[in-house]
């Protein structure tokens, strides 16, 4: 039950909940030293917030970073960093059909089953506000993965059923627009969304993220592969169904002889011809690129009127009110990069225990 | 680095490498007063063994599970079980051309890469052997999982390009075929895998779970979600590259209106019409049926020559020689089985103590 | 580096440091439905807070503490508890003294040769102010004990060489003094600390704790021992430098026949004539009361001219300024019971998975 | 209850029974490369092998240990290093009485309490025979650690009330006598342990550890002291009700400006000039010789007859046979040895990570 906790070396410990006093993170393991402020995190987390666009949600929540611990003259002292985001002032709302229902394809049901009681306020900890804490969390890892050289670029790979076109994927256009596209033309998935949305409904999509600038070696061969730690990251993320690495499920239907990348020299470095691998192999780096996907369901929050139960089991009708994402996929991008991001820190700091190996290896040598 | 842990309340450690002594597991944490015996452990490490048809290596090796402690006049004492598999006595065999290079697709650089130094008989740590640790350890929590009533059922979806038929699925025909495919006619699939191996190739699969009898509420609601936990798990595995839960990366071109499952009342419990969730909501289970697919990669021990490089980053051509799987995804089965089951158990008895939630809830009406 | 959580199902994270914004705690994994206002955790954190006598310092700090997250119509939700305490205004002070030298006794070196760096107000997260997380997380662990009927008293059982008279304990006298000792003549003790203040000195103590309530089996066999954890525990409080549980070290000097515990019957129960092991056997509590003392250094901050070095490693002389602890006995009595009711709660919580061993008993019956 | 594992990133994993197969450890974590073989590991362990002299058991156990894993031509690889030790073959005994009764100072009573069933042979999991898996651990521990300088002493300070001589103390002393005491005359404790063994008695110590060699910075400011850690690893031996570092207890007596080691510079380094503090400061090694101590209970099998219950709680007498231990502090000296080499290479690791540190630093001073 006390798996608020994230990772080993560079550790995350999120709480609050939709509708409580405030959002925020614990940041334990934080390397000292590192130059770090509040804007440093306030634009990450403008990536995640609602009201940027018709298609994510129209509430206005200014959602501002405070740190409160662990910052000492500019720069982190290596003790826990205390963040917090209040919560904007709640109007008094009725929240009785939701308190007394169980809402398809949320957490409410399984909540009541675990803990016999749940805060119904705007979803509490199953709230998608639950994901400040990460994004937090995951702007403070990106500040210490640019001193190693390691950068993560993510983005909207589909919406619907609606696909990039790979051979137009120009990154610098991604937050150029509002659905986190690398390319300039987004109005087919702009037309499936404006459909969607006309009829009351919602949408999923996939979330690709490439990390690059890691060296060889992170994670490890078996329980601790890094690809098996990245999965668990990504799909932590509430609305994840699936997650994968390089070529991923169509990797199983091709052959040994399309799929194994070849390594070749370039008299200096040993490099591979391919990425099938998506920079990971037998769970460990390979010093490639680490490509990532996630699929992201489509909002259960919808205008229609479903079919459910109540808490007394009881068949009953409902229309779920208020204003909701009818796509999140744009706004989840900063997440599933901020999980990556926590993920390969902790990895690279776990991994600083190799220069052991190098130490020891110097010694045989005498 | 310690990574040879997998589990919390349940936990498995591993051990051995492909041409060491032998393999082993040791099994903590256990719940006290279960039957067990050698035999319980054997009828699943007999469906990963090798030999077994035409499409998995020819290697023959008995593999015969010893338990070494933990087990008193039959029954699990509550300390940890260690259980021992005997490598089958080596031939000795020439592996300099391994030794010096990096085989495509295999572990072999980044090993060298993280520790400077590897075993390079027959993949050390990273042999496909390095399962049968995990299937001892999964075979010991399906014992304990029977007596809440929950079962495991997996089998192969798909061979390559080749899918089973979902109309005719017949899980009581899973061990009837070479294949463990859930029908009883796989010859499109055979006649796709013989083709492959015609041309010293070979092949990948994507692997399917369905776990019931799961009460609802395993998992938490943030970063301890089941599905993420049963990411980790299965992603661990050497050769898959993705995993997903439910509709999976199918859900992600759905709408809402599509992909929430509908509760409703039978008049006694509370239901859902269908189970795109894949069993599971906010993180945790839904009663319903836990559905997991995993992809597996092809093989990357072919017979053809590939190009690569060796430690002296040198470019050369490299022939692998010796037995290989063709299609490793029927050995796998039983490995993605044991991992869900340890994941799950490992699950239940965390929230075993929810006892204490229901506790309070009686305190609390005084 | 990470180590600011402790816990395993029941868990506390602390953050803050002396001379920030405040100083807080995340709990997770506290049991759902528990009653749980910020009344409950002022009055334990009002027995640490300062200037409550002449003997501790004479600053005023209120340490209100406010809880931010986990609770819900004034009951605990499962989720994580998130509470804060802000630090009062700090007057504008010169610590160049000691930022730039390293202070006997305290913690300045290290942290300088760890980090290279610190936040030196105050003594930043070395300060005593960091034990404000652990009292609150300890106010919530008894108030979930108490339903399962776990009391723990704590009193100071000496002050420097003055130890209390086992034959007078009185343990309802212990918050009627300042010295917290559960006997009404408090003034041998009294003379002492007078003569030890007026010579600008400072004076330790030692610390006894008695957990009445635990079922039997609490902790397990080998790294998991309730005494370990303990241990543990009440060690990582800032200046505790031993801890024995029973006996402890009497222990060694007494001979087999005298410390050996002799079990008799009462017609009902099992029961111990004496408890020499101080409530626990092979490292699980064996149902008698737990019995645990704490030595307590005297604190390092004096008024007298001490050697020391600078950053420069240069040999200087230092005086201490400003309002100390002469004895920080009495306040640190909170912090050991609250390290105290976190770990006891915790391996009630892990526990509770023994219901597993009951179920599985009575299945192995059929 | 998942609790055989000790350690984070150097860990071990111990299994097996005074009855079984054997017994034996898992070592996961530890670095490429060292070299390593089974005579590394039988030097440490036949310390603590029973027979050595007329104050252990005269039990004749060879106690050899057997590499099943993780070392390849004569290094070791980073990968899991199983060690086992076979048990001898063990007579026919009869178990009856202690199969049905609870021996006074034993975990037999708690084991039924937690289990409802224990493996009563020789003490099961709770036999000293448990501690083989600490010592080999310990010994591939120290050899890791002497690569980077950390020696660590270990030796009997006192038998029963017979202390040793501090003035005469000679450490290359310790393995000379059966009591493991650093000095030449060991005649005061021999007499005292005559007369108790002459009365089917038994005797208890304390056993001290000096640990030199260790950088300034291990552990962490929190939860994660090096006190703390090292605490929990000694007081997790079986027979241990106490443990305090440097001054300890005594430290509670004095007065601050006696506990206060002054600092001060040679010219070159930062040094202390009394130790008081036992080598840590603020939960960190401050570079000066870590000191602990630990207090070893009698040996709870004695030969005189003792009141107890049995399993149907009913009141009787009972005397325990066969060949037990009058006092097990010398064999306890490697165990604590072990234990502590373990916890201290164990943070050695972790601190590795404070490389990161430095390279920050590097980055800021751009």
């Amino acid at each position: 039950m006390s798996d608020s906790t994230f990772g080993r070396l560079f550790r995350i410990t999120t709480w609050g909940e939709s509708h409580g006093a405030g959002i925020g993170v614990v940041i334990d393991g934080c390397p000292a030293g590192v130059a770090l402020c509040e804007e440093d995190i306030q634009k990450l987390l403008d990536l995640r917030k609602p009201g940027q666009s018709r298609y994510t949600t129209a509430r206005n929540e200014s959602d501002s970073a405070f740190i409160l611990s662990g910052v000492f003259e500019g720069r982190t002292t290596g003790t826990p960093i205390s963040v917090m985001v209040r919560n904007a002032d709640q109007k008094s709302r009725d929240y009785s059909n939701i308190a007394e229902s169980y809402r398809p394809g949320h957490a409410d049901y399984t909540y009541d089953q675990k803990y016999g009681f749940r805060d119904y306020r705007g979803g509490g900890r199953s709230s998608g506000r639950e994901t400040i804490g990460r994004v937090i969390g995951g702007a403070v890892a990106m500040k210490v993965l640019e001193k190693f050289g390691v950068s993560i670029i993510t983005f909207t790979s589909s919406i619907g059923p609606v696909r990039i076109s790979r051979e137009n994927m120009d990154f610098s256009l991604i937050n150029d627009n509002a659905l986190r596209m690398p390319q300039a033309d987004i109005s087919e998935a702009e037309v499936y969304l404006k459909e969607v949305m006309a009829n009351g409904d919602s949408a999923g999509g996939v979330i690709e993220c490439h990390i690059s600038g890691c060296p060889a070696g992170l994670g490890s061969p078996v329980f601790g592969k890094i690809d098996a730690q990245l999965s668990k990251a990504v799909m932590s993320i509430g609305a994840v169904k699936g997650v994968e690495i390089g070529d991923g499920f169509e990797a199983s239907t091709h052959r040994g002889s399309e799929n194994n990348d070849s390594f070749y020299s370039d008299g200096t470095n040993t490099l591979k011809r391919t990425n099938h691998s998506g920079g990971i192999l037998g769970g460990m780096s390979d010093g490639d690129t680490i490509i990532l996907r996630a699929a992201i369901k489509p909002t259960p929050s919808i205008s229609m009127v479903q079919d459910t139960v109540n808490r007394n089991n009881e068949n009953i009708k409902l229309q779920i009110k208020g204003r909701h994402d009818p796509c999140i996929v744009p706004r989840a991008v900063p997440v599933v990069a901020s999980m990556c991001a926590i993920t390969i820190l902790d990895a690279l700091m776990v991994n600083a225990t190799s220069e052991i190996h190098r130490l020891i290896a110097a010694y045989q040598k005498d």
